[in-house]
C-alpha cells in the first residue's frame, strides 16, 4: 500500500476546500452526511452480489469500488479535521480497546459482539 | 495528526483477524455493510444538533465520535484490504480526478455537483 | 395523503418480483444493504443544504426527493415481506414503546435520547 | 398485513412531536439524517450473517429488526410530512416508473440497473 498518512491526505484535502472557499459548506454536520452518502454509493456496488461475487469482482468494478472508498476516506478525514479530532491517533486507540475488548481466547471463531461474549 | 500510514493500520487490522480466526465473516459484502453500519453510529451523534453545535461538540462528544470515526475507518481499510486495493492510493487518485472535476475558476465558493457546474 | 397501505405496496412488490424472477436477488440481506443503499442517495440531496435550505427545496428538488424517499420504502417493504415481519403492526408497536420511553412530561422540549432523561 | 395506512402514521407521529415540543428538532435535514442513522442500526443485525442465515432470524432478533425497521419508516414518514411530500402517492408513482424501467422480457432473471440492461 502507498505510504502516505492520513496527515498527507488531511492537508492536501484542507488546501483543496481552501482554494474553492468550501469551508462555508464543510461543517461537521454536512461532512458526517457526505461520508454516508458516499457509503451508500459504495453498498449500491455490492447489494446484489452473493458474498463470493463481492470477493472476486471485475477489475473494472473493482476500481469503481476503490474510488468509492476514497471518497468515504476523504469525507471522513475533513469532517475529523473540521472537528479537531486525529484520524489516526483514533484509530491506534480504538485498536487498544477493541484488542481488550475482543480477547483472543474469548472471541476466537465468534462474530458475536463483545457485550454479548 | 499522528504519523501512522494507512499500510500500518492494514497490516494490524489483517493480524487481528487472523488471530481470531475472523477471515471467515470479513468478506467483502460482510465489511461493507460493518462501515455502513458504523457510519449510521457517528451521524446519530450529529442528527439533532445544529450546525454550530455540530461544530463545538463538548470534549465527551467528540471523544465518542473520533472512536466512531475510527470504527468507519478500520472497517474500510479492511475493506480494500479484502479487496486488493490499495486505500491510500485510490485516495490520491481521487483527490486527481476531483481537482479536474472541480477546477478552482468553476467551483469557487459552490457545493454545485460537477455534473451541473 | 393517498390512503393505500403497506399491506397494498408489499402484495404489488411481491408480484413485480415474481414476474422478474427476482426473488434469487431479494434475500433480507440484500435488501437491507439496498435500503442502506437508497438511503445514501437521500441524503445526498441535503448535505450541502443549510436547515432552512433543505426545509424549502425547489419543487424540482423535492420531486426528486419524493422518489429516492419511495425507494427506500418500497426497499423496506419488501425486506420486511421476505422476512415475514408486519411492518405496519412493528411501527404501531413502536409507537407506544415511543410513548413509554419518551412521557410528554419528561422529554417536551429535548431531543434527549430516551436511556439519558 | 395490518391495515393502517401511512397517514394514519402520519397523523400520529406529527401529534406525538407536536404534544413533546419536537417540532424545533424535526426538520427536514436532521430527519434525514435520523432515517440514516436507524437504518445503520438495521444493517448491524445483517452484516456478519450469511444470506441463508439472515433469512432464517431467530425469533427475537426477527424482533428487533422488525422495531428498527419501524424506526426507518416512522422517520420516513415523518421527514415527508414536514416536506409535503405524499409518501404513499410517491410509491405508487415510483412502482410505475420502475414497471417502465425494467419492462419483464428485459429484466427478467437479472440484477442488472436499468441503465445498462
Amino acid at each position: 500500500m502507498s505510504s502516505n498518512t492520513l496527515e498527507d491526505l488531511r492537508a492536501k484535502l484542507a488546501a483543496f476546500a481552501d482554494e474553492r472557499d468550501w469551508d462555508q459548506f464543510h461543517n461537521p454536520k454536512n461532512l458526517a452526511m457526505a461520508v454516508a452518502g458516499e457509503v451508500g454509493e459504495l453498498l449500491e456496488h455490492f447489494q446484489w452480489l452473493t458474498p463470493d461475487e463481492a470477493a472476486s469482482l471485475p477489475e473494472a468494478t473493482r476500481d469503481e469500488v476503490a474510488l468509492e472508498a476514497a471518497d468515504v476516506l476523504l469525507f471522513l478525514v475533513r469532517l475529523c479535521d473540521k472537528l479537531g479530532i486525529d484520524l489516526a491517533a483514533a484509530a491506534e486507540r480504538k485498536l487498544e480497546l477493541n484488542a481488550v475488548k475482543y480477547p483472543v481466547g474469548k472471541s476466537r471463531g465468534l462474530a458475536t459482539k463483545y457485550d454479548k461474549l
